[in-house]
C-alpha cells in the first residue's frame, strides 16, 4: 500500500532513505474494501495504513497508554529506534525508562499521522483504484480525521484508556482533539505551543509555502511521482516555515549579521549571502531528501482547517465536551503560536469548566524550542503526569 | 534614460501604466561620462537619473527643505498629485499646506530612491554601455548609496539644510543615514518602524521573497524584458512579504478564520481558500500590475546591507556622528520591526548622547501601520517639527 515501505521504483530517489524499514516498525490497516474510513468531509478513503511505535508494555487492563502526536514533518519514530540508528526520535529525550514518559510504566504510542509520507496513507500512497499515486486525488484530512485514524489504531492496539494524549505544534492540535472527541476515554491532554483552532496568519504562512510548491514547474499539479521532484518548491516552503519555527532573538544569538564567508570577500557582491540565508537554505535543502511535497500541501492545509468547534455547536461548545485536565504550554518567544494565544486558550477554557493550566517556556528558540528544551519540557510533562496520577 | 518614462516597447506591458508622467514630474541627472558616481561598493554608476517631486517653496536662504524618503515599493509621489489623479501619495494626508509636513512653511522633496523603478536609474532602466536593460548587471546599492544620491539632488535644487529628513521602513532608515551622513545638515530624522541596522530575520524574509522571483523560471536571470514578466514569483514575494507587514490581530479583526464563499462550498476542497489567502493573492497580483521584479531583488538586498555602522569604527561609531535630533516611532504590532528594537535602537543613540526620542504608535495593524494611522502620525510629526523649530 505504502510506497515507501515496498521502495516503490516509481518514487523519487531523494525519499528512498527517508523511511528506514526499522524492525520495530508496525503497520495496522484497516478500511479494507467493502469497509471505508468516512472523512469529516463525507469523502470515503480506505484502505487506511497507519504506520506506528510503541514503547513499553500495555497493561491488562489497557489503561496506561499514552499517545504521543507528531508535528507537520514528524513521524512515528519519537522515542529510542528499534535497533541502533543514527537517526533519533524527534522526542527521545522524553521517551523511555525513567525519562518524563516513563517507558518502564506507560505504553506510548505514536504513529504517523493520517496524511503522512511515513509510511501511513497518504498522497505519496498508490490509490488501489487508480492504480496510482494519489497525488492531488488524496482527500482534503483534518486533525480530527488524524485522531479518528488514531483512535482505530488504539482500539486494534487493546488500548482503553489514555493518561494523555501529548504533543507539540500540529501535534498539540491532535493532542486537544484527543481531550475534545474522546472526553471519557482521555486522561489529559497536553499541548504544547498550539491552539485551539489555526489563526489567520498560520493561515497564512501556510499559504506561501503551500503556494511556493505549487508555483514549481516540476510540481506538475502533483504528478511528479517518478518525475522530476519539485525540488525548489518544497526548498522554498521550508524556509518560509522555518523562518516561523525560530525567532530573532535565536537569529541574532547564531548569525546576527555576519556574512556565510566573511573574510573571503566583501558584501556587496549580490549573491553574498547572509549567515541565516545560508542556514535557511540548508534547511531547505534538507526537507527536500526526506520529505514528499504533496504530504505538505495537505498537511498544512490540515493545520490551517484546525479548529476545535467544528461540527459542535460552536467553539465554546467543543471546549465544553472536554472532560480530561488539560496542559497547556506556550513558548515565550514563539511567533507562529503566540504565547497569549496559548494562555488565553485556557482563560477561555477554564471559562467553561475545563481543568487547564497554563504555563510558559523561556526560550529563545522561537516555536521550535518544543523540539529543543527538553529539560524545560520534561520538568513540566512529569509535573503533568504527577497531577493526573495523583488525583 | 528610464525606460518607463520613455514607455520602452520592450518593457513588460504590466509596467506600462505604473507611472503616468505626471506633469509635476521632474528628473535629475548627474554623473554623465566621463564622470561616475561612485557606489559604496567602488563600483561606479552613471549616469543617473533621480525622479523626484517638490511641494512647497524653498526659501532664499535654502533650510526649509524637509526631505521624505519612500518604503521599499513607493515612489516620489509623496502627496497631492501635480494634478488631479486617481492615485495620492502615499503620505498625502499628512503632506500639503496645513498638515503635518505642511508646504506652506516647508519646501517638501521626495525622490524615487537608487534602484528604484518609479523613473530613478535602477535595474529596470537602460545600460547605456550594453544597449540593454541592466537585469543583474546592475551594481548592489546600499542605503547609504541612495542617501548620496538624495544629497546630489538637494544640492541641485539648493537646499542647505534640511528641517528633517523622514521616512517609514525603508524609508526611516535613508532618515536615519542622513542624520549620520550629513550631520551638520540635517536638523532632525524622524524614523518610523526601522532600524540602525537590518535584523537577520528581517533579511530572512527578504531572501525568501527574492528566492522565490528568482525560482520563476520565467525570471530568467533578469534578463525577462521584452520577455514573459516573472509574475508567479513577484506575486508570491509580496505575498510573503505582505505577512510580515500585516499582523495577526489585524488579519483576526478583517478576516478571522472565514472562507471567501462561506456560503456556496463546504471547506473540506483542497483549493477552497480562506478569505485571508484571498487577499493576499491579491495583493500579490497587484504588485506584478505596477513594479519591476529585478529592482525588488536590488531593494530588498539594500535593506538587508543596512548598517549604519559600516564604514564608521563601529556602530556606536555612526550614532555618534549624529548631530540632529532624532524621533524615533515604534509600532505597537510591528512583526518585522518589534517596537523593542526601534526603543532599544533610542536607548543606544542617547547613551552616545544623540538626543533621541521614542514614541509607539498603538495600532493593530502591523508594520504597514505607518502607512494607515495618519491621525497617530500626524500628531507624533507635529511634535517633533515643533520641538525642531523652537531648539
Amino acid at each position: 500500500m505504502n510506497m515507501l515501505n515496498e521502495r516503490d521504483p516509481f518514487f523519487p530517489a531523494q525519499l528512498e532513505s527517508l523511511y528506514p524499514a526499522y524492525e520495530g516498525e508496525r503497520t495496522f490497516r484497516f478500511a479494507e474494501p467493502p469497509d471505508h474510513f468516512f472523512l469529516e468531509s463525507g469523502v470515503p478513503l480506505g484502505p487506511v495504513t497507519i504506520n506506528y511505535q510503541t514503547y513499553g508494555r500495555l497493561s491488562s487492563a489497557g489503561n496506561n497508554a499514552i499517545y504521543i502526536a507528531h508535528a507537520l514533518t514528524g513521524g512515528s519514530l519519537v522515542g529510542e529506534p528499534p535497533r541502533p540508528e543514527k537517526e533519533r526520535g524527534w522526542w527521545e529525550p522524553l521517551v523511555g525508562p525513567g525519562r518524563a514518559f516513563d517507558t518502564d510504566r506507560y505504553f506510548v504510542i505514536c504513529s504517523n499521522l493520517l496524511g503522512g509520507c511515513y509510511g501511513t496513507t497518504g498522497p505519496s500512497s498508490l490509490d488501489p483504484k487508480r492504480g496510482q499515486h494519489y497525488g492531488m486525488n488524496f482527500p482534503v484530512v483534518t486533525i480530527k480525521d488524524m485522531v479518528r485514524a488514531q483512535k482505530r489504531l488504539l482500539d486494534h492496539l487493546g488500548v482503553k484508556e489514555l493518561v494523555a494524549a501529548a504533543g507539540g505544534s500540529m501535534g498539540g492540535m491532535q493532542a486537544l482533539e484527543w481531550a475534545a472527541m474522546y472526553p471519557h476515554m482521555v486522561g489529559s491532554a497536553i499541548a504544547v505551543a498550539c491552539s485551539g483552532r489555526f489563526s489567520p496568519i498560520g493561515i497564512a504562512f501556510n499559504q506561501a509555502a503551500r503556494r511556493a510548491i505549487m508555483s514549481d514547474p516540476a510540481w506538475q499539479k502533483g504528478r511528479y511521482y517518478g518525475r522530476d521532484f519539485p525540488h525548489e518548491g518544497l526548498s522554498l516552503a521550508r524556509i518560509i516555515a522555518t523562518i516561523t519555527y525560530r525567532s530573532n532573538e535565536s537569529f541574532e544569538r547564531r548569525f546576527g549579521r555576519a556574512l556565510q564567508r566573511a573574510a573571503e570577500t566583501h558584501p556587496f557582491a549580490f549573491f553574498e549571502p547572509f549567515a541565516v540565508e545560508s542556514y535557511l537554505d540548508h534547511q531547505g535543502e534538507k526537507l527536500t531528501r526526506r520529505f514528499d511535497p504533496n504530504t505538505y500541501l495537505y498537511l498544512s492545509k490540515a493545520m490551517d482547517l484546525h479548529d476545535l468547534g467544528r461540527g459542535c455547536t460552536s467553539f465554546e461548545g467543543a471546549l465544553r465536551r472536554i472532560r480530561s485536565k488539560v496542559f497547556l504550554m506556550g513558548i515565550s518567544s514563539d511567533i507562529l503560536f503566540y504565547p497569549r494565544e496559548v494562555r488565553g486558550l485556557g482563560v477561555e477554557m477554564r471559562r467553561c469548566g475545563v481543568d487547564a493550566r497554563y504555563e510558559e517556556l523561556q526560550s529563545p528558540h522561537g516555536h521550535d524550542a518544543f523540539l529543543i528544551e527538553f529539560q524545560q519540557m520534561e520538568n513540566y510533562i512529569r509535573s503533568c503526569l504527577d497531577e493526573v496520577e495523583n488525583q
